[in-house]
């Protein structure tokens, strides 16, 4: 499946390793023409969900940004993966993973010290040539550059996360929001991490895609009027001591496996937001993270996983209880009250953060979304994500048929409808190629079309057709809103 | 006016300064909530006009690019300024502008020898502190950084267009469009630039967002079968030697001052998109490139320019002939051909580029849409552009009417309508808040709608109210496309 997914990926445009033509690097990945409409579709549908349905606010700050936004986050210290070398190769390793392998343990969470004193009793060489390890160093995962010339320079880095730019603006986002919380504040866009040596596709890039919302809360009221519209979902759990059990999200409140109800509540609709997307929800689980995993600051994080055939637990989601850390430093750093005064109670809010990979979501939507039969490959997109709507095809290229043809795209253009236009081949292969990146509706004009005004609708999953008149086509395919 | 809109952006969130708590740093921007809605919308019509109506394909590369796109581009080479700085208190100059405005002429092309002699010569100091003046140097303006760890380590630079990342995977882009020219990509995206002092708020940004066309064409047709449809239109043209004339589009590329009807086309293009945009088309004049500032390798290029009240001229979308120049330089650089095979002639495409500025286009928006009456200051946003559709206000906060106003409220939701719900404050102040961001329609629920189910609506700009059943309310409102 992996093989054929990577196949119609590059050829038809989806997703291709960047910078191919000077051999690549590991990590940065291009969405072409039909990868770029996928993404854009979940983008929206993220914005659907959040902005319009949730009344959350979006925003966009830049991606480079100076040193002391990182200082205050902690990045500038703490975001660094220990790092060991082959001095004869030059081959580089992370320390832990290395060292671990060797000697069959975990050693995450280890220091330098102790790393070196195990990896020189192990006598631990370089795997691939048998050199000497380098000394062990921190190496930070953030890009480094420079602002601005000569003495006016200015540290910056392009930004691991997007939450921390939203922080910063919290003042201003709580006078725009006029002072009311819960405040929801979104933002889609690029985040890089320097990974040392990045794998597994458009799973794990250095530049890749997140959108991130900061739910900023009264900290006395980790809750939502909503709570009772989800209670009852049932979902799959894998707790801190790695347990899994099927429950009701309000039973998982009960037993305080699940620390708030608002919590619970926006993991819900991360996975009717995955649903949505087309993502296969039989392997999707909610797993807390351990006491040692999670960060020091946070009271509870939950992430959603994906069961992917091909590269295992994939981490989809990320919903955290981040507590007034975040905004409490970059008041110290900088200074500026994060303080709110609601109600006659002045307090710094906490925040809870719901962090999706779009990259990886992308990814698990081509797997869930894959299928084989008789007539191939493709693709049974929801209709949201799907890249184009329709495919029209005249019949043949003669007889007043094109420009029918040409009329009926033209309608659909006007509607602001996507779609494809497709002349060439047997009407069969037009089908295949439509289905292939998951259109929904193949429409083909033909003689009778000249007489009666109707035209052939196909529908992909279950290839039944049905006769449309052409001024009915728009309201019936494709403005189906639930008024 | 300028004030007026400032305070309305900062206020209201359309952008404000990033990092403020940190104290800023020159060419950095936010978008807030308003403005991101905005700027979505000026995305969303940008792709509608080229992915839609012209037939484009979408890509997104990564920013991050290695040493080798720019050594082949050129931008390694020449994509600098000329910089000296004080040596007594630091402050950077462009030796260009410091040296022109001191002998009051254009030295702009000088090379640094003969910017030194003239530095030497007019004895030329620190306009700050009087201070010695530095030797000069090119400053390159492109942010550098590091992708990898210890010898694996690679440069990469912050892109400082989006046009070369869409070059680079050409060879795929002709394959998936399955070998057809015009073949044209669109690009949206972020792109960098280290300016040595950014200045005009969003108009020159360090960081700032394109979106940037490439038409890759047949040398020998650099044409469209579209041209009948624009040859009428009247444009205010600015020659190579600041001639201004008027003339109609077919005149323009008869007389041979546009080269090409592609470019000419284009060109109309482009004024319509900031039309439907909302940009004061009496404010838009082309103005070609003269022989000196035109890259070397473009044989014709044009700018759109609005003539802002603020700012004076700014160019809003550059197309340009850009020739085999880029296709070609990635050829003899990666060794990977770039030729293709068209009915038997094998030939490297021509690139015309449309490379718009979306930052600006927002300006330019503002600039077009504020009006002030005896109301107050607003906008007179195009719908399509308008960051909220409609505002939702219930009369009053009690007898049903908010319940009555959130199931109003709920069903613009669910029509995907962007909206605003307000509770506070008299009407009056609510359609002022509501106007400010130019929302198109406000929408008041009161006693009557208890009893007749109809609601009232407000147009923005001629304040005119009309009773509207709440089940037609999306139809009448909000759903007018042109089938």
């Amino acid at each position: 499946m992996q093989d054929k997914i990577l196949d119609i990926s590059r050829r038809r445009g989806i997703t291709y390793p960047s910078f191919e033509i000077y051999g690549g690097i590991a990590g940065f990945y291009d969405y072409g023409p039909v990868g770029k409409r996928i993404k854009e579709n979940i983008e929206n549908l993220i914005r659907e969900f959040y902005v319009i349905d949730e009344g959350f606010m979006e925003v966009e700050c830049p991606i480079l940004s100076p040193e002391d936004v990182w200082a205050a986050s902690g990045h500038l210290e703490n975001f660094a993966d220990l790092m060991t070398e082959c001095k004869k190769c030059g081959a580089p390793y992370r320390a832990d993973h290395l060292i671990g392998r060797h000697i069959g343990k975990e050693v995450e969470g280890l220091g330098i010290k102790e790393l070196e004193e195990i990896m020189e009793r192990e006598k631990i060489r370089c795997p691939k040539c048998g050199g000497e390890l380098d000394r062990i160093y921190s190496y930070n995962l953030m890009f480094e550059s420079f602002v601005g010339p000569g003495r006016d320079k200015k540290t910056a880095y392009l930004r691991p996360e997007t939450a921390q730019t939203t922080y910063l603006a919290f003042r201003r986002l709580w006078e725009i929001g006029r002072k009311r919380l819960p405040l929801g504040v979104l933002q889609i866009g690029r985040s890089f991490r320097n990974e040392i040596s990045p794998r597994q596709g458009i799973i794990r890039l250095r530049e890749f895609n997140q959108a991130e919302i900061q739910v900023f809360v009264d900290p006395e009221r980790k809750d939502t009027n909503e709570f009772g519209t989800v209670s009852k979902t049932k979902v799959r759990i894998l707790d801190k001591n790695d347990r899994e059990s099927n429950m009701s999200l309000a039973d998982a409140v009960e037993g305080e496996i699940i620390k708030s109800r608002l919590i619970a509540y926006h993991l819900e609709r991360a996975l009717r937001l995955f649903e949505t997307m087309g993502i296969n929800t039989r392997k999707l689980n909610l797993r807390q993270h351990t006491d040692e995993e999670r960060a020091f600051y946070s009271t509870d994080t939950w992430d959603v996983e994906f069961r992917s055939g091909e590269f295992g637990r994939v981490e989809l989601v990320g919903i955290s209880d981040r507590t007034s850390y975040d905004l409490k430093a970059h008041q110290n750093l900088s200074g500026e009250s994060m303080e709110v005064n609601l109600e006659g109670r002045r307090f710094i809010p906490h925040v809870i953060e719901i962090a999706y990979g779009i990259d990886r979501s992308l990814y698990c939507i081509l797997e869930s979304c894959y299928v084989e039969d008789d007539r191939g490959a493709y693709f049974k997109f929801p209709k949201r994500i799907a890249p184009y709507q329709a495919a029209v095809f005249p019949l043949v290229n003669k007889d007043g048929i094109p420009e029918k043809a040409e009329e009926v795209f033209k309608r659909l253009k006007q509607a602001r409808i996507f779609s494809l236009y497709d002349r060439s081949g047997t009407i069969g292969r037009r089908y295949a190629r439509a289905d292939e990146i998951g259109t929904p509706f193949s429409i083909t004009i033909d003689y009778d079309t000249l007489n009666d005004g109707t035209v052939t609708v196909r529908e992909r999953d279950s290839r039944k057709q049905e006769r449309v008149k052409i001024g009915e086509l728009v309201n019936r395919l494709f403005l189906n809103f639930n008024f």
